[in-house]
C-alpha cells in the first residue's frame, strides 16, 4: 500500500517534543497525595521513538533540549535504547525544558504541561536542520505539537518539504495540547498545511474536527478520511476514545479496531504506543491488520504503566500480549 | 490558458498591506532637503488594488488599517476609486500603521519602512476573514508581505485554503521587504508553502532565490519556472531589474519583456503598477503578450511619478502609453 | 532657593524622546485636508533642548535615535543650535523612530502618536549612560515619557541615580502620553520613584493625580505641593490648562501665572516651550517670578506656531515678547 | 534599635516567589542518578515565610501562585502552618509555576530554575496589592527576586511605597538568581531603588557588589554599609559564605557571625531559614546579637536537610539547637 524508500540507513525519524515527565511512583495517585515522584523521558514524539526502537526499528529523532542535567538524562535515555542522536540539538543556556506533572483525580488523568512558547522543544530552528539526516531515512513523523509556535513550526515545515523531496513516508500525528495553542483557527490553519504532506495521519475525531474547522463543518470518518485522500493520504486512523478506532485505506480498506483488554492506571502514553507499533509494523512491511493489532495492543499496554516512555516493550513482548489478548477477547481487528 | 471562474461579483481581491506613504511632494529629493512632503496611499498591494480598479476591473481588498485619521483617509481613498471595503478591518486604538519614507539620495531609492511586527497590517486575523468573501471573487493576489508574522500569516494561508477551495485564481506577488523577515530560511518555507497555492507566480530572480533557499541551490530561470509548473503554476514571470523580465507559461511559450522608455523619478510603485496591469489583462481575458504589454507600459508609468498609488492610469491613458511606447520603441514584448 | 552646582561644561541635559513630527505646513488643517507636510523635530525633551540652547543654556541631550536619513536630520538639527550631541545614540537598523503625525479637527488638537515599545527612543540602555557625561552638567530634565517601558525606563533610572551622586539640579517633567503606557498604576508607581529624585517638578493636575493614583486620593494643589517638599523638591509647578499655572515654592512663596494672550494654531509644544524658559531662568539665577514670566510667554509663542521645535527662539526675542504682552495685558505672574 | 508598629493584626508579610523545589527524596544524589523525588513549598521569600510562622511570628504573604494542583498544593501547605493567605493570587489558567530542580553533582548543589518571565510569580501584579494588607502587618520582607520583571516589579515597587506610607518595618532579602534577570546594569538600577526604603538588608558580598555595579567601584563592607547607613538602613548583613557573615548597625555596633557546625546536604535554604529566625528575633524584641545566633543556628540546620521549607522548626527546637551548637563550639556571634 505504501511507497517506502529501501536503503537507507534509519527506519523512522519521530520530529518534535523530547522532555521530561514527574509522575507519582505508584499510579494513579494525585499530586498532593503522592510524596515519591520518578522522572521519565517523555513528549509525545519521545516516547513514539522509544517504542519504535524497542520494537526493531532504526530509530532516529530531531528535536531541541535543554543544556542541563535534564537534557543530559534525555539523551543518555535514548542512547541506551540504541536511537539515533545526531538530529538532537541543545538550546541556550537557562532556557527551560517543557516538564509534564501527570495526576490521576477520581480516575482522570490530569496533565499539567509546564512550558510555554520558549521551552526548548519550541525552539527547533529552521538552520538545525539538515537535508542529509532526513535523506538518510525512510520515514519521518511529525507530532503535532512541533506546529504550535515559530520556530519550530518552521522547522518543522522544512522538514516535511524535504521529506517530501526524498521519498519519506510521511506520518502526521495530531498529538493536540490545547495550552500551546492561541486559538483554534490557528490550528486548522498549520495541521491542515502539514496534514496536505501526509502518507498517512493519526488522530481522534476530535483532532480531526480541529483541523477542519478553520475551512469545514463537522465531517463523518468517511468524508474525513476522503477529503485527504484527494490529498496525498493513502491511510488514515481515526480514533474514538473508549470505542477504539477506525482505519481508511484509500485502496478502499476499512478497518475497526478494538481496545485490548487492559487495567489502565492513566490515558496517557496509550496513543504514543499505538503510533510507534504501527509505525513499525507498517516499516517492516506487514499487512495493515497486523500493524493495528500491533498498535492497539501496544496502547493497552501502556496505560497499564506508571510512565510512558518506560512503558514501551520489544517486539516479542508485544506479540505475546497481542497472542493473549486475541485469546481472551477474540479479534482485535475486523474488516467492514 | 487560465481556469478563472465566471459569474462572480468581483474580479480581484489583493490582500495585505494597505498604508501610508510620506513622499517628497517633488521627487527626486532627499529627506533632509525636502521641506514639503505629500501623504500618500501606499503598500504593494493597495497600489495593485488602486491600478486593477483604476483600469476597470471590480476589486476588493482584504487588509487591516489603524483607527485613526491616517486609516479614514486609506478608506476614503479607496472608496473615491470604487474599491469594494467589505475585507478591510480596523485595529485597536494606538495600533500604529506601516508609514513608509522614501527618498532618492544620489540617484538611488532609499525606503525607510517605518513599521514593525505590530502595526495594523500585520494584526490581519483569521477570524476576520469571511468564506462568502473570497468566494465572491474571481481572483485573489496574496502579497509575500502579509506573510512575515502571525496572525497575518495565518491569515493569509486561510485565505489561500479558501481561494483553492473555490476555484480562484491564485496570484502570489512575492514583494520582497528584508527588515520584517527574521531569517532567509523562514521566508524560504513560507514563500514555498503558499507559492504552492499560486497559478501565477511573480517575482525577481533574487525572489525567486529566496524562494528556494531552504530547499535548493541557485536555479536557472527555466528551472525555476519548470518546478513550479509541478505544482499548480501555469504562469511563471521573474524580473531581472533594468534588464527587464522574463515569462514562462506551462504550455511551453516563453517571452522576453522590455522595459518600455521611461524618466524614472523613484524605483518603486514599478512593481505594484505591472501586477495590476498584468493580472488586468489576465482577467478581461486578453492574451498574454498583451497582458504583458500592458504590465511594462504601467510600471515606467509609475516610476515616473511622485507617488505610487496616484499613478496608476485607466485603461485608455494605458493603452495609449503603449501605443506610444511601441511606436518610439518597437515591440515592448518578444515570444523567444 | 536652588543649590546648583557651578563650573561645568554644560548647563541642561535633557533626557528622552528625539524623533520626528510630521505637520501640515500651514495649521490647523485635518490630515485628510492636508496635502502639504513638513518635517520637523520633535519629542518633549528634544524640543525643550533647542528651546534651552536658542536662548543661551548650553545644552546636551541623551536619547536614541534612528540609523537613517530621519536620524540623520535629527542630529543635523541639534547640531545647527549648538547641542552638545555626546549623549545621543543610534539604535540598530530597521529599528524604527518615534513619528508623530499632528492635526487639528475642529480646532482640537490631535496627536497620532506614531509609535511603540520598540521605537529608538524607548531603547536607550543604562550601559549607553555615561557618568562622566552626567557630571559635567549643571542640571538635568527627565520627561515623563522615558520612564514608559525598559530599557529606557531602567536607563532614565541610573541617570537620576548619577545626577543626585554628582549634585546636579533635577528637573522632572511629567510629559505624560497615554498610548504609550499599560496602566495607571504603572505610571503612578514609576512617576513616583522618579519625582522623589526632582528639585523642580512640572506637570498638569492631571498628571499629578496619576503620580498619586496608587497611593493617595484626589489632592489639592496645596497637599501635592506638601508632599513632595517633604522629599527632594524646592519647587512644584502645576498646570491648569486655559486658566494658567500655580507655583509653589518650599520657601512658602506661591505663584499664579497667566497665559500670555495668543492667537494658537495647535496645543502642542506649549510646555516644552514652557520648560524650556523656565529651566533656562533659573540656570541663569533669575527671580523666580521672572523665569515664570518667561516660561508663559515662551509657551503662547510656540502654540502660534506650525511645528514646536521651529517655535523655539533666542532671549531677546523672548524678552520682547514678554514686554509686550506685559504692556498689553499687565502683570502675567502674581504672587498669592 | 527598630523603629516598629505595634498592634496590628500581622507580624511580616514575605513578598515574592510560591513555588515548587523537586529534590532528590535523599540529599545528595544527582537527578541522573535519582529514581524517587520529593516534590516540597519552595521560592525564597515562602521558606521564609514558613519559617517565621514556624517561628511563632503571625505571617501573612503577597505572591502569585498557578491554578492548578501545583499552586492547591502551595496554598495549603501554607495553610498547614498558619499563614494568612489573603495575600496570595491565582495566574490565569495555563500559566506555568516556576519549578526548581536541585541536585548535587561531586559535592556542588546545582539549581535548574524550571521559569522564565511568565511564571505565576512574575505575574504579581500592583492592582493586586491591598493598601489595607500592606497597613495590617508590622513588617514586610522584599525578595530581589520579585524585582526582576515587570509587572511583579511594578507591584514590588508599590508594596514598598505603601509599606513606607503606613510606617512598616522593611527588610530587602536580596536573593540573587542570575538567570531571570537581563544584565547586571539593570539588577543594581532596581535593587538600589529598592534598598532605599529598606531598614534592614540582607545579602552576600557579591550581591551588594551587583547591587552597586552601575555607580559604584568594588566597596570594603564598612562602607557598604555606611552607603546605606545615609539612607534608611539600620542594618546591614553582608554574607561571606563559608566565612560566616558581618552585621554593621548604624548605631555602631558591628558583629562577626560564625557558621554553627553542620553536616551540609545541599547548600540551599541557609539563607532562607537565616533570614526567617533573625527577622523573628528582631520583631520579638529581642537583641541584634541573639538574633543573629538565631539565624546562623537555623541556616545550619537547613542546610543539612533534603528540602527548604520542610526544614523550618519552632523555637524550641532551634534554641535548643542554638543552646547545642554554643555548647560545641562556643559563641557563634562576636562583637568587634
Amino acid at each position: 500500500m505504501f511507497n517506502i524508500p529501501e536503503g537507507r540507513k534509519l527506519d523512522c525519524i519521530p520530529v518534535g517534543r523530547l522532555a521530561i515527565d514527574i509522575n507519582p511512583l505508584v499510579m494513579p495517585q494525585t499530586f498532593a497525595e503522592c510524596n515519591e515522584f520518578g522522572k521519565y523521558v517523555g513528549g509525545s514524539p519521545a516516547n513514539t521513538a522509544v517504542g519504535l526502537a524497542r520494537l526493531g526499528a532504526r530509530t532516529g529523532f530531531i528535536g531541541t533540549i535543554t543544556d542541563d542535567s535534564l537534557g543530559d538524562f534525555c539523551l543518555d535515555y535514548f542512547k541506551k535504547d540504541g536511537i539515533d542522536t545526531n538530529g538532537i540539538f541543545r538550546a541556550e543556556k537557562n532556557i527551560p525544558m517543557a516538564v509534564t506533572f501527570t495526576e490521576v483525580i477520581n480516575g482522570k488523568t490530569n496533565l499539567m504541561l509546564y512550558r510555554d512558547r520558549i521551552t526548548a522543544d519550541m525552539l527547533l530552528k529552521p538552520e538545525d536542520i539538515s537535508e542529509d539526516y532526513i535523506a538518510s531515512s525512510r520515514s519521518v513523523i511529525i507530532s503535532g505539537t512541533a506546529l504550535a509556535a515559530s520556530p519550530s513550526r518552521d522547522a518543522a515545515f522544512k522538514i516535511l518539504e524535504l521529506a517530501r523531496k526524498h521519498g519519506l513516508l510521511i506520518i502526521f500525528d495530531v498529538d493536540y495540547r490545547a495550552p500551546i495553542w492561541s486559538s483554534n483557527e490557528e490550528i486548522s490553519i498549520y495541521y491542515t498545511l502539514a496534514a496536505r504532506y501526509a502518507h498517512i495521519i493519526i488522530g481522534s475525531r476530535e483532532e480531526y474536527d480541529l483541523m477542519d474547522c478553520a475551512y469545514h463543518k463537522a465531517s463523518s470518518d468517511e468524508e474525513t478520511a476522503q477529503r485527504w485522500f484527494n490529498e496525498k493520504a493513502e491511510l488514515i486512523i481515526i480514533k474514538h476514545g473508549a470505542e477504539g478506532s477506525m482505519a481508511y485505506a484509500k485502496n478502499g480498506e476499512r478497518y475497526k479496531i478494538d481496545i485490548a483488554p487492559v487495567n489502565a492506571v492513566k490515558s496517557t502514553g496509550g496513543g504514543d504506543a499505538y503510533s510507534s507499533a504501527f509505525v513499525y509494523g507498517v516499516l517492516a512491511g506487514r499487512e495493515v491488520k497486523n500493524c493495528l493489532e500491533l498498535a492497539t495492543t501496544h496502547a493497552s499496554l501502556a496505560v497499564a504503566c506508571n510512565s510512558c516512555s518506560d512503558a514501551m516493550v520489544d517486539i516479542k513482548t508485544l506479540e505475546a500480549a497481542l497472542a493473549k489478548a486475541k485469546s481472551e477477547h477474540g479479534e482485535l481487528v475486523n474488516k467492514f
